[in-house]
């Protein structure tokens, strides 16, 4: 079947829903569409959606549909109604969630009958139909290759592995380092304008720094990996030091220290642990703990 | 006259004072040592470096003088000294201190006749003498433009502004972005492998996550030098709930959740001022002030 001519369903039809929705149409697929409040479809509809007068008949045996509402419990509560038959279907559930709900959603749909999909969607709606939109996947490799074509009307969509959970981890892992990145460069930003520098002069190196440091990854995780944390570039203990200067400045400056501070305590810990001559990464050991203290 | 005929002086021979006089002279530069411990001299003397017997001696008028030590206390010591005339000479202080020190430093040196650089090694010494070696330097431009070919010798050399507390301030900024980025990366890699996903499987998708997060920064700035913060991606708000994923998620599974919490806190602190429909940069006010609570 030509991927254009795969039909496809949309339930859901908030801001992403719609959007969703918007993106399969405008890729030529015949797309039908549901939502609680069914005014919501309006335009979808004018624009070719088939808008399906109940959930259950927007749901056939073999078809994709695509469910994005508000959180788990709304897809549980909709899709677990008396009338609702999963059997046969390929559910994508791009709902936000915690790996948890995702591999428990999992096993539910897969009890009645369905096949199931946990996505996560790392765009926001306007970006959905372009390549900017990256869209995670998680569950079964083989329903996610049946309908790779279609879902590829949605973004950049990739496939992580077998696991339910992997969407919603590699999701909230990569919000992490989002509001890291946001937040260093705040900091440093905050820092520079004590002394006149504006954000804008300062945003360059700021980027360069990110970028070059993120190189760095796949080489430190390989000490990871191996459990072995030579101080090939710098000591923790050396760092420690360097850490303490941040504290200061932020502190002599009247700029905020907590991140500073935190950065430093993680580190401390680790070194307290017995790891001061080791390698940054060796701190995957209090990251992959919760505070002790 | 020839960049590589210049004479240069390194004052301070440890591990980083070593590699600064060692890149000297393999750029062909006459190159004049000392160390208050004479001994650790012995190598770069053997590659033609000329040990001065006295630090007076090391230093003549119209000379350019590189200060490594251990820190700005060691600096004043050294360079206060009866015997040591500062007239006429051009320093440039690699040690490592903070933007008030520098300023002082800066003020002291020229009080005594001295032409006064400060600056900041973004590197460790193996790397010195390569473009991977970045050095920052802040002070009077033309002191800088008039041994920029000199100080090339060591690595990527920039000068930041006039303001001597520029090169420490871009250090500790760039500091605070690498260690955010590697517990950034850190966080991600402690709960993807509560789902057996190894560090190297993760590791590339960080770096395009940290990569392509801080190619916005650019963009970003223009709202923190406008003091304007639309909500043109999404607004904190909508960000500050799945912030709260976040750390449910980290507790749920065992690992840290300090990051995400305080990730969330500046977050929700913005948002108790009156910023939650505005965006992330918004936050630079409270990165701007001491915690207030
Ligand atoms: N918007 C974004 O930028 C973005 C980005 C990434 C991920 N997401 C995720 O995508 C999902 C949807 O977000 P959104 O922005 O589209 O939210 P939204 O605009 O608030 O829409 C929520 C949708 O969920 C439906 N819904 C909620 N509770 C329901 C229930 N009990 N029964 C039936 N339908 C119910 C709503 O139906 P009614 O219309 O009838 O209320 C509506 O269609 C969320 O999990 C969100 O985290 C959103
Ligand atoms: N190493 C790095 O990776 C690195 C990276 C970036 C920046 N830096 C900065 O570079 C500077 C030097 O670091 P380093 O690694 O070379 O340190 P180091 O190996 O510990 O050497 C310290 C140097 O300072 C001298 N010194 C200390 N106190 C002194 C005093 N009161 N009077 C005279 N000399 C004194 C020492 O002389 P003696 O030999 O006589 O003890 C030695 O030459 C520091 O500010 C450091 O933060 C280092």
């Amino acid at each position: 079947m030509n991927s254009t001519d795969s039909p496809v369903t949309v339930i859901g039809l908030g801001l992403m829903g719609q959007a969703l929705a918007g993106a399969f149409l405008k890729a030529g697929h015949p797309t039908t569409v549901w939502n609680r409040t069914a005014a919501k479809a309006g335009q979808l509809v004018s624009q070719g959606a088939r808008l399906a007068p109940t959930l259950c008949t927007a749901l056939a045996p073999g078809s994709l549909t695509i469910v994005c509402v508000t959180d788990y419990s709304a897809v549980r509560e909709l899709l677990g109604a008396d009338d609702v038959d999963l059997d046969g279907t390929t559910l994508v559930n791009l709902t936000s969630g915690s790996s948890a709900q995702a591999r428990e959603t999992a096993e539910w749909a897969e009890r009645r009958g369905a096949r199931y999909l946990d996505g996560a969607v790392m765009a926001i709606p306007s970006t959905i139909g372009t390549e900017e939109a990256v869209i995670l996947h998680s569950g079964p490799q083989a329903d996610f290759e049946a309908h790779r074509s279609t879902l590829g009307a949605l973004g950049t969509v990739t496939h992580l592995g077998a696991d339910h959970g992997l969407a919603s981890l590699y999701d909230v892992a990569g919000l992490t380092m989002m509001w890291s990145v946001l937040n260093a460069w705040l900091q440093g930003t905050a820092l520079l304008r004590t002394a006149g520098v504006d954000a804008a002069t300062y945003a360059p190196f700021a980027q360069q720094l990110a970028t070059g440091v993120a190189a760095w990854l796949p080489g430190y995780a390989q000490q990871i990996d191996n459990n072995s944390f030579p101080a090939e570039v710098a000591a923790l203990e050396t760092e420690a030091r360097t850490m303490e200067h941040l504290i200061e400045e932020s502190e002599a400056l009247g700029v905020n220290a907590e991140l500073p501070r935190l950065i430093k305590a993680m580190a401390d810990r680790a070194i307290a642990a017995g790891h001061g001559a080791e390698q940054y990464p060796v701190l995957i050991g209090e990251f992959s703990r919760p505070q002790t203290n």
